[in-house]
């Protein structure tokens, strides 16, 4: 059986040197929209998640980089889009999308010197779009070869958010639940509150339920009771360094760890703007820490007693030899992944199919 | 060096016919005291968890018998305390402690028969004092044993609440802790939030600031983070089977496959009253499986969106093969548990020390 189509939500939209995002911060409770209209506001929304997940924090932050080509006078235009680039880059860390899509933009703006502001204004709208275009493009691709992973009636255990307010398109391990679900596999989700913020409780619940998707809402530390019932893993991923360690939502590393006992496939859905091969292993990736409120306080409730250290790192990363394969735009990578992944990722998209070591593709 | 002792807040006191209960709810927030004088209160305070913690709870449950001792006529004595005793059975299902504390009671009222009304009052709740007492003695021997485990400067981790508001005197896993401190090792403490109800971060912080032992608060799935700087890590337990395996808050397999995979010892501290023998293993342990709201709210906060399936077990079973050690009154027991177990259990605490196969003790 195949499904109707799912309803995307209109997470983020750009127009005319203005961002309109959904406020992720009120989710589930409210639909609360919010507009950025300077380079501040959008840094601002994306470190305190109003917009997260890492392929939606490259595309805001490219049409952030829009954001200040319009607004920005023929004079300092320039020099506006070089400052921009460098605020954009720090807003958070661990996700390499961000500095990816920023630098996209400026490799534009540095070949489109001479050109008069206004023929480079529209190049860089242009490729914030296309930025935007092809991370749609890829999250679809992503979820036809990850939805080969799901079985029929599958139980799929995953944490945070991954789906459609996490990046253009279907996201990216949501993704790949949805296209199983569209082409009627009937898939179970347990879903991971993932704390601190929730963003499985809040957002993934309020997806999964908004498509009509089965699933079942657990707290993090249970998804050890519950792996034995699944048949695979699936995550995203921040950031993956050559190797193919992975920093994703604090928690990854447990659900990784609790699959290779288990003996349940692990794997990573992420487009290829997500991979940075520049960096060789996990060790090299940044982590980002916290506030300790996040965790010591949710909204208006305060829940453990003021005045003491909380340690809160937003993610971990997951050695590579716990991740099964990374279900990518080109198809499937599977161990061995340090020439694998580079050999895939600087591969035309059309020629690739698959690179795998056998077993299910 | 040593440290002064710590203080003891009155978690629960009887006084004629009445339990006097800290709310446990309300912590840190606020210090609430219940009174408590009929069984159906003491049931609904153990059901709500405004007492909890397995010593706690089958010490609570024998005051419940004395609260019906105290207060019936002479005609219903029997007929009331065997009622009570039912009800009091099947607060909570997890934790062996309940049904324990109120067979031991039952067992004075079966021996006591054709003694006066009065008499029987009396010897009620004689008992029901002789079992705080003895947890008491046995959380401080515990204590003793577990604290010869935690090295100078030692760090460790833990899940849960298990210090004096789980259980008389200093608690069990917590108490080991607390007796390294006085010991003056100088323990830092990693400490699980414990989702849903966050007996960590509200319980457990309130009572290490309280002491003034250094500790860390974090998400229960940043464990598979923090795992590789933690020396050890210390649990409790709500109900021990035959074979070793341990059933005890969700989130604690969790940690035990985590210690095992970065090779750390696992340790579960608790009394001789937490061990089932009558249970062969983990799989005829009943999990209490709780209301969904504990997870889609927080006080008045709803986090997840309205009618959604949650799965809400309130605790795991560790098999025992993760488990280095159990640290009871009676000496610390190591693998094979079987028949270890139990020599250990029947025998007379002042004769035997420990029994280990070598290693740390």
């Amino acid at each position: 059986m195949k499904r109707k189509g799912l309803v995307i939500p209109d997470v983020l939209v750009y127009h005319q040197g203005c961002l309109r995002i959904i406020d992720q911060r009120f989710l589930p409770l409210r639909v609360i929209y919010r507009k950025l209209s300077s380079v501040p506001a959008v840094v601002e929304a994306i470190r305190e998640l109003q917009i997260r997940g890492a392929p939606w924090i490259g595309v805001a932050a490219a049409y952030g980089m829009a954001v200040v080509a319009e607004r920005s006078g023929d004079q300092e235009l320039i020099a506006g889009l070089t400052k921009a680039a460098e605020m954009l880059m720090v807003a958070r860390p661990t996700a390499v999308n961000l500095g990816w899509a920023v630098s996209r933009i400026m490799e534009v703006v540095a070949h489109t010197k001479g050109v008069s502001p206004a023929v480079l204004r529209r190049r860089v709208l242009k490729e914030a779009k296309a930025i935007e275009a092809d991370e749609c493009r890829r999250s679809r691709a992503i979820a036809r070869y990850g939805a080969k992973l799901v079985p029929e009636n599958g139980t799929v255990l995953t944490i945070c958010n991954t789906g459609m307010l996490a990046g253009p398109g279907l996201g990216t391990a949501l993704g790949v639940i949805y296209q199983a679900y569209q082409e009627g596999k009937n898939p179970l989700v347990y879903v991971c509150e993932t704390r601190p913020l929730l963003q499985g409780a809040r957002l993934t619940a309020w997806e999964l339920k908004r498509a009509g998707i089965n699933f079942r809402l657990i707290v993090d530390s249970a998804s050890a009771s519950v792996i034995e019932h699944c048949d695979l893993v699936i995550v995203g991923a921040d950031r993956i360094a050559a190797n193919g360690d992975t920093a994703n939502k604090i928690g990854t590393k447990m659900l990784a760890l609790l699959a290779k006992t288990a003996s349940k496939p692990f794997y990573v859905a992420a487009p290829s703007s997500t991979f940075d091969l520049k960096i060789r292993n996990g060790k090299e990736i940044p982590i980002e820490i916290r506030s300790g409120d996040e965790i010591a306080r949710i909204g208006p409730c305060r829940l453990a007693p003021a005045g003491i250290t909380v340690y809160n790192p937003a993610f971990d990363v997951t050695p590579a030899r716990y991740i099964a394969g990374f279900i990518t735009e080109k198809g499937v990578v599977r161990p061995p992944y340090r020439n694998r992944l580079a050999r895939l990722l600087y591969s035309v998209v059309t020629k690739t199919r698959s690179i795998t070591t056998g077993g299910r593709t």
